[in-house]
């Protein structure tokens, strides 16, 4: 199994972090390897206290399902075919700011998760992190 | 970080139980700190078992994200952009009777959860221990 | 089942506090009432965080067999009859610090439960909340 | 209450991770803020899986207490006066790898967790994070 290195979660972290500099939004940044299993975190000064456990769930999710956390919450809705799918896994957490990193041959290697702000912000933070280049 | 003290703790649950006491309702009342660990707790004559934890986790709510419960509580619906988020964190509480306690200087320092009523007794308590002036 | 009340609750955080400022100790307090459900809690400036739940458990534990906590100590050490009893109750707390609290005419009403220094100290501070005449 | 800072973090997470490359080791290094709440982490390239959770553990239990993680251990084992104390909190790491971290005026702001190897080796990187002067 391809995996996520330590340099490469630090240049995610880092890609992310300048993002919400930007922003001007103070996040919680998580990684995780293709194990899913935590590989590097930060908080930045003054994010929110509840949205660590949430990053590391949303990285958690997109790794559990090779897909961004948002997806899995269109499905997840009352009526969906996955119906609160959330209390699955020790819970997930399935609205935006979790996406999938993928090696350059197409593998995933891993998974970034974002919490701190409107899930747009989560989202396009998260975005930066997935876009390195490994 | 500015943190709540013993003293101001004990001036925001007198100030709720004694509008508990004015509406006649028996309530749980629990304030955690800066770190959203617990600071002080009282449980009134009569009032709910089942509200001690929802209590506590509602002042946890607060802090972990700065705001009233009930703010959360409307993203979190179906359709919304947070929905389930109460899956997260072992358990958020997302109605209202959670918020947030600041310093003169408007920083966070605690927050304060009310459990035992309706929801509009339970934010008005809580209200009552959040305006209290430190 | 007689039950300790709110005010009694108060007189035991109290006088239990009031040892701890004469130790010059900084302590979690706790009342747990007759059914092992949390009364009362207060936590003074500087206390360790860990004895949060070390302070709720000792009341607990103390009223789960309505004995002093270090009792119950004293048989679960390895070889003991009780050995590991700790594991139990979600969790138990097996050394000194917590007791139970009884009516006048005897009956167990609820339980105290102190951490935040010694074994010693913080059987110390238990007593002086244990002793408090309703 | 000082808290710790992000930059503060990073310089505690690279001064540990310098010694581990030094040691040969492979370590999960943890740190958290003044309220326990996970701040920092990285996995160094091999590091065990079973020790992230470990890490996060030590660094939380290290600020619970405000002392070594080491000393709680002495006092924990069968006889002594902490028997089994690692039940409480969901959880205690008693064993050497986490250590308080201070300001310069030597207020605790926050723990570091460091495991990955023997308790020595472990014992040892946590100390090069502890020993960053802020």
């Amino acid at each position: 199994m391809a995996d996520i290195t330590q340099a490469q979660t630090e240049a995610v972290l880092a890609a992310a972090a300048k993002v919400a500099l930007e922003q001007g939004t103070a996040m919680n940044i998580a990684v995780v390897d293709a194990g899913a299993n935590l590989k590097g975190f930060t908080r930045m000064d003054g994010a929110w206290l509840g949205s660590i456990d949430i990053a590391i769930r949303k990285a958690r999710t997109a790794r559990y399902f090779d897909m961004p956390t948002g997806s899995i919450g269109e499905l997840s809705q009352p009526g969906g075919s996955l119906f609160n799918i959330e209390v699955s896994n020790g819970g997930l957490i399935t609205f935006p700011g979790g996406l999938p990193l993928y090696s350059q041959d197409g593998h995933v290697i891993g998974a970034v998760g974002v919490s701190g702000s409107t899930v747009e912000n989560d989202h396009a933070v998260a975005s930066a992190g997935a876009t390195v280049e490994f």
